[in-house]
């Protein structure tokens, strides 16, 4: 997608640098993240420059190809094999992460040329697949649809396009008029950050609402459609996904208005059989209680804003059952939240 | 009740000063507001200073009795009934503060002095209110019950004790072990402000969540009752409260928690007939967008949160409909959200 008229992914490999938006920085500050090794590629994910699953998938992919570059020829398995798990050990929830890692990884093991070639694979395969999520969502909306959206599921959140934003630009390609409701999604606020950013730069019409207003506007019938990514899909169809989404889908059901996931395959994990299997991380309460940004003079300061004292809890993610989603959009094609639908979507 | 060992109500009058805890300075800052003349009352309403429905009822009854002292002789009747206007103009939303004007204002019409004299009553009714919803409250609550509570509807909304968290003192003091999960209640943040600074002064074992954690926690079976108050409730039992309130209800409903609110007679308003009839108050952008606090040094600062230029859209309250709540825990006892149950209240 554009930034200020130039074309941007938002992860690419230059020789053996991997180059990133610091997602960490925005809205504020448009800045790249260089990371020269796999170890600073993995910095950058556990520190959040770069996140969304998609995103997370190929800059993990890029970073298993540095790790087969940078290991020496007389210990190459042993090493690379020690990389993958410390790749896999960045964040535990994004099933992407694991697949992306596990296709480069297998390349790796013919040759570092080979995981390079793959990596590079994977990350135009994830962008192709938001293009085409994209293409197939945008049947689901008409002129003048009203969205609610949580997180960031934009281009950023993937190589490019995005999963649950997808639709949403290629219907305006389309000519049709969309307005999104965008979650703040505390308590990293990716929605009132990045996706507003974005929307704001691809000139979407769109509006950020504090989390607890999404059930108020599905209330006054302002929202035709719950649209959001995934982190992890289950065999069974239940979906994992950031904090909050679980309580969005559950007023979206109350209130009759569907909700779609939108995720490339590569999030559905078949040996995931149910939700409740799926590992939730715990973040720092930091996140919390603190929050960073500019005052008026554009200098930045991070403040508190939690009572001094008080306990935090912080799960990073949720899972929303399949019986609350109406349909998982994938980039090849829509299906329903089912066991069977999925089964035959990953031996197509 | 207490704060570092002495008693406070959230508002009191000395002479004719009103005295109010700055509740836009908590929980970094104790400090008290001298507001000389109904005007100053008025601002503080209307800036927040003092703030849920309860304690908005009793400044606002200081208020109009000021006026009335304020008001000369040969103008007396007129200046008052623009004071009361005044006043009423400060909040749309909270029942009790029109409920308690209006009595003031009645005992204003004999004399200056009576109206001080009704005033003082009904800050007394109030608190006793708070004490005696904690008293039918607790009687819900067992050893170790959790519960989930949205904003502060604890002693800092009200005169004292509070409602939402008056039934958790109250149990407290029976010897219950009582953990509360604070909402953090964006975008004013009044849980992990103002209701985690209570529970902390207090001694209550508590949690901050993200208000999108509320849910999640449902999913674990860590919550048995959701407890809010309210800022006005139809004569049909449906809720005005905070923003999020509606959501909380919904994912309540599907886990099959049981949700009670918890307000004084005065909340409830006999001439709205159903939750459609209630003024939702929208409140500044600068609310969602930006944020106050403190950084390490203790140095203050206003920071942007939200990305620049993008739209915000900012309700200040949701109504719930009866349908949601499980009971309403009044100072007359628990009542269901009838409209049968509610006039017979009413009647009593």
């Amino acid at each position: 997608m554009k930034v200020k008229g130039k074309h941007y992914r938002s992860v690419w490999m230059e020789g053996t640098t991997v180059k990133l938006i610091e997602q960490n920085k925005l809205p504020f500050e448009f800045a790249i993240y260089e990371a020269k090794s796999y170890i600073q590629t993995c910095h950058a994910i556990k520190t959040m420059i770069t996140r969304g699953a998609g995103a997370i998938g190929g800059t993990a992919g890029y970073a298993m190809a540095q790790a087969a570059i940078e290991a020496s020829k007389s210990n190459y398995e042993s090493e690379i094999q020690k990389a993958k798990r410390t790749i896999e050990a960045t964040r535990p929830t994004a099933y992407d992460l694991f697949y992306t890692v596990n296709k480069v990884y297998e390349a790796a093991l013919i040759s570092p040329e080979s995981a390079m070639l793959k990596a590079q694979e994977m990350a135009d395969l994830n962008a192709e697949a938001g293009r085409k999520m994209g293409e197939f969502g945008s049947k689901l909306l008409s002129n003048n649809s009203r969205i609610l959206t949580h997180c960031n599921a934009g281009w950023l959140a993937f190589v490019d396009y995005g999963s649950a934003l997808s639709p949403v630009y290629v219907a305006q390609e389309q000519g049709k008029n969309i307005f999104v409701y965008a979650d703040e999604t505390r308590p990293r606020s990716q929605g009132a950050r990045l996706t507003a950013w974005e929307l704001l730069n691809q000139e979407v019409e769109h509006a950020i609402i504090p989390d607890n207003a999404a059930a108020y506007y599905m209330s006054k019938g302002k929202i035709d459609m719950l649209i959001t990514g995934a982190d992890r899909i289950a065999a069974n169809g239940d979906v994992a996904n950031k904090i909050g989404t679980l309580e969005k889908a559950i007023a979206a059901k109350y209130y009759g208005i569907p909700f779609y996931v939108t995720a490339p395959i590569s999030t559905i994990d078949p040996h995931t059989l149910s939700g409740k299997d799926i590992n939730i991380e715990q973040r720092s309460d930091d996140e919390v209680t603190k929050v960073t940004g500019p005052d008026e003079q554009q200098n930045f300061h991070t403040i508190s804003i939690t009572n001094p004292g008080s306990p935090v809890l912080n799960p990073a993610f949720d899972v929303t059952p399949a019986s609350l989603v109406t349909g998982i959009i994938t980039e090849k094609g829509i299906i329903e939240p089912t066991k069977e639908d999925i089964s035959q979507l990953l031996n197509k």
